[in-house]
């Protein structure tokens, strides 16, 4: 039977009959190029395991909050789609139903990038033939379904299929990287690697951050009973993950703030934290003076700084408290870095082992801060479009609010920031389709000649991210 | 004589030979489709008396503050154009010579989607054949005037020369609603509908909250001398909205807050204002809980509930106090949805029965604030760009920014927004022009089929303005 | 030999083949009309002395902070392009290996309106016949560097070769003037003014305040020891100014706020400074004021009011230290206009004799703010795209979200805000081909008649620059 659904070759691509033969040529140069997922977050256990994945719905649906947010925002529930409602105990526990609630959905996603991943992975990946409906899912489902029984698609050798040649994780900073070093000694070093994540550590008046603390100890041998203590454990683990292979920090925050503060006074505020006594402002304070600490290490340890700000993370509470972080209700704030960052880059701004990566989801901060700061400060970098932002209009809109100040040599090659292992080909496919596409308009309004064009594109795609996430 | 002006068919469609076709193509299957107008701001008297409109000064200039804020942007004063100036009771009393400045500043309006509305107003409308100017000024006003005095031109057989089959007012809560209820019955229920409009009760230090407060008392035939009392006599207004076929409230506000009060809070605020005590944090705080109520009354009566906000009304104090509010002196601010929509969205935003359609002036928080909550929330719906991003390149960028966030289904389609009756058919065939457009370059660039796009479009401009403005 | 680098004809023009052609026919009638540079920051003792410009680096590499700070983003000091070190008094000396550093980086620049103005530099004025690069850096050099020995490439010869009709220089306050009424002996009156530049004198806790208030009082021949002193001062200044030829107030403030006050506290104010007392609320309370004194001398004395504000200047002090302001690390800020204007405009915003144009650096703020406000007050004009938005993309967002609001006849037309005098015909040709393919745009989308987009391109190039910057 032939397939009535089917990738066309020059999806993504502008549309313009004198820039599309262009951007075609441009993408040809770069479609084929291995893949360098800087900065994503697959579960570094399904890799070192390397065991069969799971059913179509706890792949591709459950655990994806793009595509439940979506559904969700359309009358399903969060529990309708397999997860766990941590109060009743109780989620869908049918699998196939779940998938066919997605595919009955399947019209919601028109204009979004969940409808170019997902089409890119169910025909590309997986070989489903005929458009996702309600009528489709079965069949969809059971194909999908035999698929991830068979060896061709363990970890392992979809990583090899996907031309994944090097793949970071994001890892707690009390990991013990273990899994790091079983895939290490099976695949060689350097193809998976951790990075450093010390979110939880820096935020004193989060619930458990006393926990927190003790496990950082424990992972250093030691006990963390003094600021010191607290400064030598982080950098003992980033040692301890440089090890691993890692070459990036990643850290988030809410609110920016890099003003540091005095060791006397970071100390009194960490002991009023190990004394449950610190205030709100006391905390906030901490964590933007622990920004600057960060940055310090980095210029030691050479460790990229990755830095992503802007989101209120669990924008309803009832949701939070019911079913976790992170299954879609992070709301986008707006953003101020040019202020915010300033005491930071006036110590390591132009630091030779210093590199700063900079994410954004207020898009008006790429031409009015991102762009003109990447612009001067050697150590800063730009990141690619992000989260809400990772898709085909808002990459060719970061592109262009981007590169008339910044050019694209202070920008550091696309990043996948997902989850979603299937969708990395999809997403770094559709990352260069794009680059391919604005830089197919530069050489057609004879901005930039088509060598020129070919070299851009091959840099944003293998030399930047090598570059820009190279440990100093 | 063959006329020198007229309309192009292919008129705000992308000119991309590979995009315009496939636009035509799209547009063609919803241009003739009947008129749903389910915001607007059409005065009810019209209809009900359904007699002659006035001369073409009255009709088309002098109330239309899109088109008199260019005029005195270049030098026209208000009163020149038929504003009465209340100060000193003066006010230009010739209509032609109203008419005529205006045509002489109609270069001012190119690149101004006030000069495509007059465009279709004058040429399609009204028959006018050459392009306005001075020159043309008189036989064009000469025109539109004897149409005018025909039956043709009477408001209801507009209406249904407009295939406008339902129109939404806005209407003060303490109205009488006598004027929709005659409508009713001539020409059945449910085709001219009311919109809850209780913004003077909200603002407890606004200048004549006191009057306001006893007009909604006597509308209730009850007194209002408590916040209970307050409450109670708003509910019931709200019923008799739902009574006469209303479907929706429309709420503006220029500070956004959405934090409850206590009962006793609120109650010891309502005092105060009822005694002018009451200052402006608590007015405001006050005005925030409001919100929060209206809201609750969504819940348990199913009004739809629109929110607008970020216009700083009346920048011109002296404007104001000669001429009044709406005309054209309302200057948009920045706007913060996520924090400030929080307390709201916890409680309501995942009710059954509550829809909460938001509008913006400030285009940063399509992409930021707005397309992330309407992509998670079930009862969040984006509005149609508004006001000064009723425009086509804006109503574009509109689609770009939420789209691949919020995808099609969580917006509510086009609305019109306009007291300007005659320019209701040119403000819906710009917006469908618009959407076809934005859904053919989808489709050249292969990130939507066609047959989606033509779904897509459909449900634009028919199934989403139904399902969104549906009482619940 | 044939040169195997040349400037294309269509370049900067639209891809997009129904659009081009139109664009063609619309650049065509405007490429060749002189230049009126209206607001520039050409150093006018170049002009008044006219002698031969200096070495190739010096020329164009070493003072172009848009090009050093794309050098210094990727690792390149400001020492080793040329810039001046006060601290450790040493900077490159050699110029050719100055400009090889340039060369060698010339791929930096893709994607940026450096390129596009270099390569008009270098192969239209300078008649550089192969691509910039690190192998031909030195023919390039020695070949500029001949042309700069020529007569031909004086300053006066090259103002006539590039049609430069009129350029406007800006000057201190206290300046003499006395270049400009040389230049008015040799070259006539009117065709190289001053632009009356306040800054200094306003901000009353910057360093060096009580010493720029003795040069503005010699410049006087008075003394000024109080406000009104210093009010009388400045308008004297203004009126020498006025008989030196200015037509035009050029004002940068970071923190923009124009709330009036009190003569007897402004005196307070500014006693407080002679006494070295004022704290920085004082003096940010006084600047504001001074705004609004400003637009008060305007309404009396006719100069038009250019206003700049939102950027952070000298974001690192150590690099201010080092090498003083202006030289690439100034970084844009969030603007709000809306309430900050509100009090002047409330005043001024309808005189007659008051013009008062707008710059930003906050692209959202021109849809929000500014297009908003300048489609009603008569005295409110949008300044062209500046800076970090003097680009192809950035200029082509500028008219997309002003013109829907305030058309183009509330615009100034372009200026080149440049001291690079090599790039004005560059920057102008740039700016005319954008406005070119936008006004296209709108032609092949049936929005605009190809007459209407002429007759407009012809006023944003002559009659809106005349009309905007004529002093009333």
């Amino acid at each position: 039977m032939t397939p009535s659904w089917t990738l066309r070759a020059d999806r993504a691509l502008p549309s313009d009959p004198e820039v599309r033969p262009i951007a075609r040529e441009i993408y040809t140069t770069i479609a084929d190029l291995p893949i360098r997922s800087m900065h994503g977050h697959v579960d570094v256990t399904v890799l070192a395991r390397d065991e069969a994945f799971g059913n179509p719905a706890e792949v591709l649906v459950t655990p994806d909050h793009y595509l439940t947010r979506m559904l969700v925002s359309q009358g399903q529930s969060l529990v309708s789609l397999g997860v766990l409602d941590r109060a009743t105990n109780t989620k869908e526990q049918d699998p196939r139903e779940i998938f066919r609630r997605f595919a009955e959905g399947w019209h919601l996603f028109r204009g979004t990038p969940t409808k170019l991943w997902m089409e890119h992975v169910l025909v590309e990946v997986f070989g489903v033939q005929e458009r996702l409906s309600g009528e489709t899912a079965d069949a969809a489902y059971d194909l999908i379904s035999d698929a991830l029984k068979t060896d061709a698609f363990r970890p392992r050798a979809l990583l090899d299929r996907f031309r994944i040649t090097k793949l970071a994780t994001t890892d707690g900073a009390a990991d013990s990287l273990a899994h790091h070093h079983r895939i290490a000694e099976d695949l060689g070093e350097g193809r998976i690697v951790p990075t450093f994540r010390p979110d939880p550590f820096l935020v004193l008046d989060a619930p458990g951050w006393r926990t927190q603390i003790h496990a950082l100890a424990e992972a250093c041998g030691t006990t963390v009973e003094t600021y010191a203590g607290y400064i030598s454990a982080l950098e003992m683990r980033r040692e301890a993950f440089i090890a691993a292979g890692a070459s990036a920090v990643d850290i988030g925050v809410t609110h920016l703030d890099t003003t540091p503060l005095s060791d006397a006074e970071a100390s009194r505020i960490f002991d009023a934290a190990l004394a449950s006594t610190v205030t709100p402002q006391e905390a906030a304070a901490f964590c933007g003076h622990m920004l600057t600490e960060m940055a310090r290490m980095s210029t030691e340890d050479g460790l990229v700084m990755q830095l992503h700000s802007g989101a209120l993370r669990s924008h309803d509470p009832a949701v939070r408290d019911a079913f976790g972080a992170d299954v879609g209700y992070d709301i986008p704030i707006a953003m101020e870095f040019t202020r915010a960052l300033q005491p930071l880059l006036a110590r390591f701004g132009h630091h030779p082992r210093f590199t700063l990566i900079l994410f954004t989801l207020d898009e008006d901060t790429y031409s009015r801060e991102l762009a003109p700061m990447a612009g001067v400060y050697p150590a800063v970098k730009l990141g690619a479009p992000w989260w809400f932002l990772d898709a085909p209009d808002a990459m060719r809109r970061g592109r262009e609010a981007v590169t008339e100040t910044a050019g694209f040599y202070n920008t550091t090659g696309f990043v996948d920031d997902t989850r979603a292992f299937f969708s990395i080909p999809a997403r770094h496919d559709l990352s260069r389709r794009i680059d391919a596409g604005y830089l197919a308009r530069l050489v057609a309004e004879h901005r930039l000649e088509l060598d020129e064009a070919i070299a851009v594109a091959y840099d944003l795609t293998v030399t930047l991210p090598q570059q820009a996430y190279a440990r100093k």
